[in-house]
């Protein structure tokens, strides 16, 4: 049975960065405990991601990093931004539109108009 | 519908880190494209995976990274490392035993004893 995946984000505030993530990735948080906060998605689908409360700031762009991919990238952005996220540049490379975007910490992520195939 | 989920991944060289990649998540490489290649689970089952080779080395500890959780921890390190895997620390925490591991360009990942509930 090969592994499930789940996923961890580094962050300075865990429970606060939690109230950013779970709405963007329509998650819930499940768990706190320590420095971690756990969020998964209600149905159980994978990945989960958890929260991890570090000392270290963010010193680079990240090597790892989300891409969303809405129905609607126009208003996915806009309700992001909303939730506090910022809005960066917009790339349009393999069909594929990208509109750049950070998180409340500056964690970069990308709002796509579809998966590339 | 919320939106679904994709991972890209910043590397030295797309096609050569899809080798340790695509098998170490059970995943199949299946598109490649300028400086991108896009690995998926055969099944379809998220998250996509897009490394995404760029000019910028490595040059801090991910702030994001992959849990694995497979079966049985200790099979699942070895079979990492015969791919290509460097081990590192491990930690207890929470009930759950992490085993810290880089790929082959040096990015942390961690293979998990369960996910944490």
């Amino acid at each position: 049975m090969p592994a499930t995946i789940g996923l961890v984000l580094d962050c300075a505030d865990a429970p606060k960065l939690a109230e950013f993530w779970a709405p963007a990735l329509n998650f819930v948080n499940v768990w706190s405990g320590g420095t971690y906060v756990l969020l998964m998605d209600p149905s159980n689908v994978e990945p989960r991601l958890i929260l991890q409360q570090v000392d270290e700031p963010k010193s680079a762009k990240n090597r790892l990093h989300f891409d969303l991919h809405p129905p609607d990238v126009d208003a996915e952005v806009a309700r992001l931004e909303a939730l506090g996220a910022q809005r960066g540049e917009e790339i349009t490379e393999h069909a594929t539109r990208w509109v750049v975007m950070t998180d409340p910490e500056g964690n970069e992520f990308c709002v796509c108009s579809a998966p590339t195939e």
